[in-house]
């Protein structure tokens, strides 16, 4: 073959590295021949999904032979009385990765920069750069994004501004007058996502009352998703809410059957599972002090999270500490490709899954 | 609001109407009051998932809460072993759709043509509006692909040609040598996608071996389903294979997870059930029959199909035919958005499917 199909490839995407998943606890029992795995990877939800979850998922099996409703009608309809909005403000993506590609996709051409923080979650440059448009990484502050210097960085040919609160990977947390004063400064045809993958971890107090901004910043999107606290990251399900016209713009781009039926079943069901969203902020919040204050017994420093997660500087090459305890059975996320080399980031856990790898990082820093 | 967020969407996705899904069951349920609805819309595959298939999604719902294998390394695995190819040949995407999609962005930009036919699958010309490329649909011969018309609309800018075998909605065939005189014809640098989405329901003598002509056409990709023969389309599972080289670049652009756990799970198992798939072809040899045979005792006019459905000429408005078969609880699909107005798409279901829509025909045109 002589062609050089990399090179046919548009110039954005000859650039793109493919994302980095959690390793999956399937593959490290492959490599190392190893069981009875810790995986505090990928920030999944250690509660597993709920027995009511399960029986509907059974129930709904014998439509599978069916495309699923290529308009989600039940979820819309159940997301908007939840969050006091209207259906045709909503998109629905395959997990919210999908709803930021499609924003992206459908806003921003070639000429246009894309604002996002430095040690931001990392699809927002992926996105960027498949467009083949230029991405614009402002420097954090204390880890978390630097809104002023974000505001300072639009120019005339900026489109699109990603904000995560809270934070992926640093789990880091903007509050709602800050979010506030940086919306007041962006113009109107200048998009804002706000990223809320997390939301459901913030303390309620503390949460800024996004989906009613709506009303008043018409350039602001806000995505979430169902794979973080209601426990669905295996089905993949998420959603963008904005205003009506740029919902439209993104369901005409959005692949008609994106969301599959269970996951549509699913999402619709847990939205109104009080219980079970509980149950996941209580475990969660149990396991950040578990582990937190294990950290500081052990002195090592960790990023103040608000999210389902904490960041850890692990004092040394986070990778050769990731790769030891891969070998204790217990997976983490190393960072280094989110410019922090030295740290790793931890999901919670349940109880003894956060005591297990508390003691095999114990043995692999050689402390206590 | 005073931003016109249409206008600053990208040029292309300005024009793009949203694709026209079949009309769920239950969305007729909910119009009209009416229950007992008979689909043959979708083309789905009417036996429904198989009860293996059923009780492996039972034992995989524990899962879910985990993020999908980013992979997709067992479903690769299976796939490979079955069609005598490396894994690293195939990308998988949430349904073959995502794999169309992920072919065109990562290759077509503003600057290029793309070809495909008239009266060919829709999602050809949108992903190419998505994108800003301009799209070159060349005239059908007989309602079906006429290669010979799109060798000789190859220009300098064309980097990619989309080939359906079979056609959806006209259900038309090409040969192999025909294909294979079309390939021979193409330069090296412009991609073929051959969609084979409706593959297994061509007789195993008459089907192209695409997968082997890999090894001699670089630039083809040939891309196939689970939600037709297998049964899967409400979880979402495609997949393409080509050289390596360009599944490297397509897995660059995919979303990490953009298949599903259960679709992954689902789609490795029906890979290997060998009765379903026969039952399913079965099926449809049966049905086609006892429709085609009723087509013409009644002298209508039908476009003879290799596919699981068949488009017939009801001689008048079809989208008229289409609103008067859904007060008799039939849903199939008027295509006057693929230029056959006259025409409507008829998916083959069960036997007794197939008779209450033979029945609801007669009474809608008044015949016999």
């Amino acid at each position: 073959m002589s062609c050089d199909f990399l090179a046919l490839a548009n110039s954005g995407v000859q650039s793109l590295q493919p994302y980095q998943a959690g390793k999956p606890t399937s593959e490290l029992e492959r490599e190392l021949g190893i069981r009875n795995i810790v995986k505090l990877a990928s920030n999944e939800n250690p509660l597993g999904i709920s027995n009511r979850v399960k029986q509907l998922l059974c129930d709904e099996l014998d439509e599978l032979s069916r495309y699923p409703d290529s308009n989600g009608f039940y979820l819309k309809t159940a997301l908007a009385q939840k969050l006091t909005a209207k259906a045709e403000q909503i998109t629905l993506g395959n997990g919210s990765n999908d709803v930021l590609e499609l924003i992206a996709r459908a806003f921003v051409s070639e000429q246009h920069e894309v604002i996002f923080s430095e040690h931001a979650f990392v699809v927002y440059p992926l996105v960027t750069k498949a467009i083949g448009a230029t991405a614009v990484q402002v420097p954090a502050k204390d880890y978390g994004h630097d809104l002023d210097a974000m505001a300072a960085a639009i120019t005339e040919r900026t489109r699109l501004i990603f904000i995560a609160n809270p934070n992926n990977p640093t789990g880091t947390f903007l509050t709602s007058s800050e979010l506030k004063h940086f919306l007041d400064k962006v113009p109107e045809h200048v998009l804002v996502v706000l990223d809320e993958a997390y939301y459901e971890y913030v303390d309620k107090a503390e949460r800024a009352p996004s989906i009613a901004w709506l009303n008043h910043y018409p350039n602001l999107i806000v995505s979430r998703t169902f794979s973080k606290a209601y426990g669905l990251a295996g089905l993949r399900v998420g959603y963008a809410v904005s205003n009506a016209d740029i919902a439209d713009v993104l369901n005409r781009v959005r692949q008609p059957f994106n969301c599959n039926s269970l996951a549509l079943a699913a999402a619709e069901l847990v939205l109104d599972d009080a219980d079970y969203l509980t149950a996941s902020v209580e475990i969660n919040r149990v396991g950040m002090i578990q582990l937190t204050e294990r950290f500081d017994e052990l002195g090592l420093d960790y990023i103040p999270s608000k999210a389902n997660f904490v960041t850890v500087d692990v004092g040394r090459n986070g990778a050769e500490v990731y790769q030891a305890l891969l070998q204790e059975g217990v997976i983490v996320r190393p960072i280094g490709g989110y410019g922090l080399p030295n740290h790793l980031r931890v999901s919670v856990g349940l109880e003894n899954e956060n005591q297990r790898f508390l003691e095999a990082l114990c043995k692999v820093l050689a402390l206590k």
